[in-house]
């Protein structure tokens, strides 16, 4: 049995185009032994972004902290702590600290596509 | 793109042997259209545990509130607020609130087995 605190790993920059002001931290990795789900924790500064796309695997968000937006088009979904978002495969999004603090959340994937 | 939060989903009792004091939430299932994992809240009332059981796929635990305890054999690993825990497949395991107030904690695992 794995047992880690979050903090434990240690934040780096993504550095995707499209990305701004976001901070990533692989809490749970195939490399840990876990064989299908990939478990991050994500920081988005005030007023950053993760990249606006899509790809054909499902990103599974629970926020922990912050305030934030997810956007599909035209809409925009409220990110608070609690929130729980799926955007399937093939559905455009990205997420957005709108708030002054910190956005943190955690992003489920699949392990054969991490990003 | 689904956003919603937690407590929309109401929270069920864990009638599985062993379960004493657990409600769960599924709040992100294949239904939902997530193809590969499935995110529950457990929620375990003071004194309450999960079944001490084992089985062949992941359990992907992030602790949102509370204290508790994962055990194995005579490990006694803490969980607190921010705690990450991997049980690999086939690993016995059981999750435990040894404190005074609810402990909350999400746990993911591949659809092909919610248990």
């Amino acid at each position: 049995m794995l047992r880690r605190k979050d903090t434990d790993i240690p934040a780096t920059d993504v550095e995707m185009d499209g990305a701004e002001g976001v901070k990533i931290r692989v809490i749970i990795s195939k490399e840990d032994g876990a064989p299908n789900c990939v478990m991050r924790r994500f920081t988005i500064e005030p007023g950053g972004h993760t990249p606006y796309h899509t790809h054909n695997w499902e990103h599974e968000i629970y926020v922990l902290s912050g305030e934030g937006e997810a956007r599909q088009g035209d809409q925009r979904h409220p990110m608070n702590p609690g929130t729980v978002i799926l955007a399937i495969p093939n559905e455009e999004h990205n997420f957005n600290n709108t708030g002054t603090e910190p956005l943190d959340f955690l992003c489920i994937v699949p392990h054969m596509q991490e990003k």
